[in-house]
């Protein structure tokens, strides 16, 4: 197979979009695409200050590597979560970004969820039993908390996230399944910045995870290859296989998949326009994060019941 | 397991409802839940008159047995399609069909497809270059125009198939893949009557196919076991596959994949509501039939297409 663009061996063939690309031509791609995607949601300007938040994996470091080579002021964002699984999940994924971040004379917020709040992301779970034995609904809820956190301390406009293709046509999925209008009317690749939050982009979210894995390696990026130890047997996981199985078969059918309910949400020919401002919005009486519950924001009431518990 | 109803041995395990029933109890239980449906979703009435599609298979015999002993008024109609796949697939299918009319004392209709219109489903598909080398688009067209024409011809004023639940949530999962409006604001347990249109009902539309080939087998009907030689590789088959990948792991999905998707339809919350009457309807030139397309109906236009190479 040959590249699209100037003939010579190619390095990855992309059959949703029917081309073939050699390394070179590739790594000037994605970024351009990027660049594409950020101009056509309005995603955010050259003069706006983007906070990544960086995981250590591909997709986030990718996501900053491309942001930064473009020309836009991202900074970073590390969560310290206190995930270990063996493989001593975070600390290996802190250095990485760590690492990123130095080799590429980037700023890095670090956060380490255990010594700002006293446990770490699965004691927090154990404890106030949330997300039926998996932490991942206490992991959500804290990195959205401490990403709007930073953001607005630190006066970011933008977060930007690493989500892929692959996550997003996967929590697509879910919500299908479930047809849940709340979640189904809101995602996108741009939730518009509201009182006290930061507008959130995603600015990979049409390529694949495939994609975003030749990306990082051809750009020569260390990054994490395992994956969050608690992330097996997860809902979404299995939501990817699915949606892996299909795309197996017809190439193409996550994207379509994914534009395609963008294009029926936008037409308003399938859904309802939603008035974003339905929802009653508040400053949480203790850390000040707008929230819809009646006082407290739901991670402050998480922070209190795992007080309650733990006596700590 | 025991039966919920009796205490008795269970002979089926219904793992979404949570409920176990004994033969005697199941045989009980699937035409009380039919009559339920059809009064929820105000299929029928005791004084219409109804045509059961019948193909000969579990679903279509269980569903004119069941309507038959709930004291509906309920006639069949057979079409032969002239499909035989090295099984003698529509000749087998048509002798069970007659053989449980006549068992039941019942009104059969019979259509040869080929008698009628000069070529079988596969030759129609074969000239006309329909449907990417499957004859399915064109055993569909044919299937609706040859109903709704029996219907029309002999005064029947509710036209049902015996789409189960694996049925209508493969077509749902394949229209929400695509995100079709057209689609998805049409699907349903009841298409209304139209101008020259008979109403479309599914009153099986809430049972899996495993409860329905229960049916069959506990009642003692006999039906034709083989699919359809041509459903190999369809689409829909890989879409019930998937599915059933997803009820293995939660046992539910796809009954709550199909009935939320209902409700959200109908709450408003989540779908636009559109005007039934926004397609120009007029007659087919040629048959009399409504439809949207500028003279002929496309089920006219595929007859005059195939007439032309064929010479016939």
């Amino acid at each position: 197979m040959k590249c699209k663009k100037c003939g010579e061996r190619a390095s990855i063939n992309m059959r949703q979009h029917r081309m073939a690309l050699c390394k070179d031509h590739f790594l000037e791609w994605i970024p351009e695409q990027t660049e594409r995607f950020i101009k056509k949601y309005n995603m955010f300007t050259r003069d706006e200050k983007i906070l990544v938040a960086v995981s250590g994996g591909k997709d986030s470091l990718s996501l900053w590597d491309i942001l930064v080579r473009l020309g836009y002021k991202a900074d970073g964002l590390y969560l310290g979560l206190g995930i270990d699984g063996g493989v001593n999940y975070s600390n290996e994924s802190h250095r990485l970004t760590e690492e990123f971040a130095r080799a590429n004379n980037l700023t890095l917020h670090v956060v380490d969820v255990e010594k700002e709040y006293g446990h770490s992301i699965p004691v927090l779970s154990e404890v106030t039993h949330r997300g039926y034995g998996k932490p991942c609904s206490v992991c959500g809820l804290t990195k959205r908390h401490e990403m709007n956190r930073i953001a607005r301390d630190f006066g970011y406009d933008v977060l930007a996230t690493g989500h892929n293709l692959d996550d997003e046509a996967a929590v697509l999925f879910g919500n299908t399944l479930q047809w849940s209008a709340d979640y189904l009317l809101r995602q996108g690749p741009v939730l518009p910045s509201a009182e006290g939050l930061a507008r959130k982009v995603k600015p990979l979210c049409r390529f694949y995870e495939r994609e975003m894995t030749a990306y990082a390696i051809a750009r020569g990026i260390e990054y994490i290859y395992d994956e969050c130890p608690f992330a097996e047997g997860a809902t979404q996981v299995f939501y990817k296989e699915s949606l892996n199985q299909l795309e197996n078969v017809r190439p193409g059918t996550k994207l379509t998949f994914y534009l395609r309910f963008l294009d029926a949400r936008q037409s308003g020919e399938l859904f309802v326009q939603r008035d974003k401002d339905a929802a009653h919005i508040h400053p949480c009486a203790k850390c000040g994060q707008p929230t819809s519950a009646p006082e407290l924001c739901s991670f402050c009431r998480m922070l209190e019941k795992a007080s309650e518990v733990t006596g700590l």
